[in-house]
């Protein structure tokens, strides 16, 4: 145990963990959520306290000795992050969370110096946060690592639309009777089912790929309320291009560093397009719960697991629920986001921790959703069979016999023959003595602007 | 009175008005909710029924006397308007509106050829709809209207901003102290604080600028679920340009049209941009209610109504709570219509009304929102004096003597004069032997990167 | 035209309305937002400015004629209401509102003692709002206007539950499939559907019920911020007596009356009691929903109006969708609601006027679901042949066979035979040479505990 | 390694772990979320298993061995917990999560047999399932865990409100002014200020007392649909009252188990209690970052960690802002509590491993918040001097003196003293020859009805 004071007192902290008197008390005062932190975000946080190191040092601020020790902690972070132990969910608008990652590099770099933990030979203020404020850093930290995520996201995007695609071109020539408000609509092609979702997805791809641009701007260098107190001229110049450097993330100096510190409008729109992604999970999972249902059966799920613990061969549509349940996270977490994107007050967003962990929580969820999915849609099959009949069986496709017979004969021989279309029009073909197989293969493969049939000739 | 008649029965039908049957259908069916349609949405209906009369007299579909009482009718939507009864939320996916539309147009052109009221000469499905479904006409009239309306939100804003940036100007040189997590943090300018929210605004404007892109690929031409079944191959490629033609809104034809019939996650996307101006809007009106407030005053409110019915003289920041609570609906909505999309089944959205609804009414929230907010803002004065008093109480801003005289010392005279800056500043002086006016000058003045001062020199 | 004036002028109001300067104030300050006060509101604030005069007149504080002609205002209130033209949502935490309904009576009471408008013999603060404030007057109404609301809604909820209970005992005998998870389960009854609606709706009547209690405690008497200020003793002892007489509603004078200004969670409370009613609504409208799509089709849809503008014969579950969609805008307020009730401020929410308004709506929205679905329900019909045919496709129901034949046998009959159950139980009891009647009705009668069968004997 | 086998082909398992094949797949069909299991409701689960087995070794369905090794298994369920693999928000409605404690339960009871992991002595299915389905397991373990839960909730709540109270007395003297929309009003005690945040806790407890009544029916004995299917009468009837016994937990059978196993509107309902206590801890929170704010500064905040790495000395409202955080996290876990509970199909809520886990999340972060924010309340001060100081620089407290000496006198005073209150009493005083400190005193301690001061004498 190593003995750590503050305005409060003195505490005993283990030896076995890097955090200071302040992770200590944070500890202490928030009850722990069982909320995690985002790695890419940790890693943001290291790496900007890595180049505000390297400006630091490169613009005389820091000895050699002190510059090497605190790199050298930084890029330990995949270790040392396992203390950084306060609550995503903290009070303070980020403050507990900066103080836990100074103070871990603080006492790793001291250790690497051959000093002991608490003896502070790096100070956690004076060296590793210097001209920096949990104000600027916490808000940058999360755009990078939101920009981190948001490119692997918008790569599992992709494949799930490649693979939706290729089932597109799969089924496209299975014809199936369309469906508006569960009713049976027009016929429609089974592919061109799955391409619509594949342009829905491509929406998505498009427009997480544009946001990257909206959420570059960092107000790192703006300190305190965004007006650079404490920062000297140069490093609030450079620091910017040299977190780019580190992460290889593309962020760009607000030209406001005020607005970029205090206005968090940029989160809910960030929010705000990840959520119309979880729109198009929700209405992909729900029609191939449709699709597979008993009822309509027209693909076949993939049995990936046994699906009752009581009726044996019951097979449910287990990823797209599980997709649903995350998507419909993600827009629960866009509504607390914007909420709480609106309510900050002047000069900063008390909620800021808030509003970072649930938009990198949503594109976490959106990521295992989309990954799940592209397994699962790989392994549909079609159900041909099933969609035949159930189009035969569709009264509207009768529709085109009406020039033929007129609404009246063709209603009554539909009824005689209990909704059957297939003997309808076998009697009807008897009756009026025209060939039944050109009747059926009209109606069967009946050609319209873009699918198959139409009543205009 | 007039007859007409339905599969289930005859229903009399008032001579005043000009919708039929199935209007009155609906008004039976859907209690009336008190919502109102959006102009704008009205209009794009009947410029899309005069497009589509145009494209079919051009292709021989309709005589002479059909299409000029069709096209007289549709010109004159501001009297017929007031016939579209039909509820906003009404269930059908839209067909009950479409067909309000049609019936309405109907008979005006009906009458305009001489007949009567239900005769039909002009015929609501055979000439009115013809080569239309609801599934495209709505979503198609949702997107034109939101993007007219969209325009004069984008024209709202900019005026409002520069409103802002007018009083940034004014309050540039205005001196007080910035606030995070409303405790008392580092000074700011009075200006720089409306700088920031004019920023966060052309955000705002931007987006709203670039979502316009986003929605002007319409469906219309798809007909039932997107396959254009029921509509000639040269209506398909012509309705589109001529409805840009007629509305003068710059509407495209979506690639897929089964796609944009079924998927409405751009309705939510839309909805989710719209949001972050909502953000905005609160932030700014929370922050006026702060600044404003008896107990900051640093600026003055208008005085645009008494306050009270019981206490006299008292003044409220009216115009931001009425555009908070408009905001605040904005956010609502937008969870609504992110659900509602999210709903949607196979090859169309059920909700589409309800989507397309709420969709206009955040619209036209946040057009009153920032009109009411705009003229607020110009009456808005500063409070110079309160500014100067709250910054010298304020306890943060001895900061800088701290280099000079120790952090206890200066602690100690702070304390000894009841926190009082001035008075601790010239007890200081005189102890020490300084110029009392070069310290407080010193200290009001300081320079900051950013603002105005500056510990690192 | 007639001159007012307040302290920032002078204006020109029309002769044909009754209100005044403060209400012309507030038209001109808040856009119309197109909200519509409830009436209840109405009603209950006029019975409130009723009532209190009665006190002051009994307490000696009024005169006969102003008494009489007061009363006789507020008597008046059906056709006053009309003007009563503030908005809805309009800031200042309802006093425009307030000073809206005060302005009225006072003109109108002046007119009935023979001056003129404006001339306020009968003045709107010193003798309409006598003793009272926006504070106390708004939410008094609000709950007022709530119970009154509440009670309808309650009796529509009665009806519905009947009318489905009626569907239940009618379908109480046909036998069909269950389906969890969009999958055939195991058999059910369709009655037992019915009924299992039914009682949830009973849950909503006892929970809106019930909620009367909490929401009955009422601060009138507290005027401002509920210290009473202003107003004597004795009348804060009677104003809550006689506005229960007056309204014939019993609401009860809160214990603490400052916190029942400040504290709106009971508003928030009572909407996530109506938020329950809307759960159970959109699942019963999307059961309907599923229960008479083509697919599945075990109940025949009422013919209420034609489906389609396009597809002849088309029949759409168009009450439902309604019914949803008011019922989705239920819990997207109540989010609202909850959010508004939350952020108060010290002695009062400013947000009051938004919390009540969409509360009510909220009540209103649901009134009109449940009075469409009633009716709607009344008229659905079974169809028997469909959940027969439905029951005995399904492949769980051969499940009680795997008992006498084996898992494998049973299910090589069923592939063989095509997963047609009959055929395969004909083969299975020519194989082993069983009667096939008893065995088909063995399972077509099957007993569970509960519901008709079950494995265990 | 252990081999396990089911319809998709063999696995291997490590042997360190309890659970089966059924979670393996699960396990790889499920990307891990990082949610974790509430721990009340892995509780309720195994307590459930125990209940069953002791009902069924009641009933002669096994035998000594097999009874034995299960009870044994279930009661050693803090260690077995950590096999509890599964991801909360798997898809499969809650089968994944009962095979996973079913097999855990199945492999530790068949080493306690003597046997060895996947030999399966006890049959997961067969024994530790028996006469169960995920249907009415599940949702019976989440009751259960709700129930357990909201006591200590309640608990929490109790100590928060008793808390309040005794700062309620302790600053019962200090008055202070009352602020509406953040200006100031009218007179108000601090004590009563801490009042009317316990009354409206007082509330909550009731609210959340009362609605163990509402959640304790539960439809276990329903297996799948509620309809009792496989289970054996005798069952049926004891599993409830065995429940109880093992978990005292009141919960009781549900009069139609087909309704209590489809529809969650109960879950809805609680929760929506739930947020209302969520409205008031915001409401007190954001009470407290205002009267601790640098300007009103009516009470001292608690001094429990440093505020900035950058401004020495500051210090921020920490706990009220991590319980904003946590109180709105579960307004938006509502939200989808709701929207899920209202998504239910037929005869189950794919969606209810979501709508417990939330539920349960919501209770746990309302734990959380009251637990420091009851800490954090008792070291409170008042901060007198300030009080009396806002007080008296209360422009509404001038008001009796309008009385007096007239409004434009009293306003003329005023401004001459640049609204210093007590310079303006002491020049009136002057003046018109009265007592000043008579005046003074009649202002600082003016009586009114409920508070102190009342202009009707």
């Amino acid at each position: 145990m190593r003995k750590e004071k503050d305005f409060i007192g003195e505490v005993e902290i283990s030896d076995n963990v890097y955090y200071g008197i302040h992770t200590f008390r944070a500890l202490n005062n928030f009850p722990n959520t069982g909320e995690k932190f985002n790695e890419s975000f940790l890693w943001a946080f290291f790496m900007i306290k890595k180049a505000a190191v390297i400006v630091n040092y490169e613009l005389g601020y820091l000895n050699d000795k002190i510059y090497e020790s605190i790199i050298k902690a930084c890029d330990e972070w995949e270790i040392l992050k396992n203390d950084i132990v306060v609550d995503p969910l903290s009070g303070g608008a980020g403050t507990s969370i900066n103080m836990n990652v100074n103070e871990v590099i603080a006492n790793r770099a001291t250790e690497l110096l051959g000093g002991e933990k608490s003896e502070y030979i790096v100070n956690p203020l004076d060296h590793v946060n210097m001209h920096q404020s949990t104000n600027d850093v916490f808000p940058t930290a999360g755009k990078i690592a939101i920009i981190k995520e948001l490119r692997e996201l918008v790569e599992n995007i992709i494949i799930l639309q490649d693979n939706i695609q290729i089932k597109e071109k799969e089924f496209i020539k299975i014809r199936k009777i369309g469906r508006t408000q569960l009713m049976d609509a027009v016929p429609i092609l089974l592919g061109q089912e799955f391409g619509a979702w594949a342009d829905a997805l491509s929406r998505d791809r498009w427009r997480l790929y544009k946001v990257e641009e909206r959420i570059r701007s960092v107000n790192i260098g703006g300190t305190a309320i965004g007006t650079g107190i404490a920062a000297p001229k140069n490093y609030i110049l450079k620091i910017t291009n040299k977190i780019r450097e580190v992460t290889k993330i593309g962020i760009a100096k607000a030209e406001n560093l005020i607005d970029a510190t205090q206005n968090l409008d940029v989160f809910s729109e960030v929010s705000g397009l990840l959520k119309s992604l979880a729109v198009n999970l929700i209405k992909i999972s729900n029609d191939i719960r449709l699709l597979g249902s008993s009822s309509i059966n027209e693909v076949i799920l993939p049995k990936i697991q046994a699906g009752s613990s009581i009726m044996p061969g019951k097979i449910n549509p287990v990823i797209p629920e599980y997709a649903i349940q995350l998507s419909m996270s993600v827009i629960a977490f866009d509504n607390l986001i914007t909420n709480a994107a609106s309510l900050g007050n002047l000069e900063l967003n008390h909620l800021t921790p808030m509003i970072i962990h649930y938009t990198l929580k949503s594109i976490e969820f959106l990521k295992k959703s989309t990954y799940a999915l592209k397994k699962y849609i790989n392994l549909i099959q079609p159900n041909e069979e099933r969609c035949t009949k159930n189009l035969m069986q569709s009264f509207t496709l009768i529709t085109p016999l009406i020039e033929l017979f007129g609404y009246e004969e063709v209603s009554d021989f539909l009824k005689k023959n209990n909704y059957n279309i297939e003997k309808a029009v076998e009697e009807l073909s008897k009756k009026y003595n025209v060939n039944y197989n050109e009747l059926i293969n009209k109606l069967k493969s009946n050609k319209t602007a873009g699918l198959g049939y139409n009543l205009k000739k």
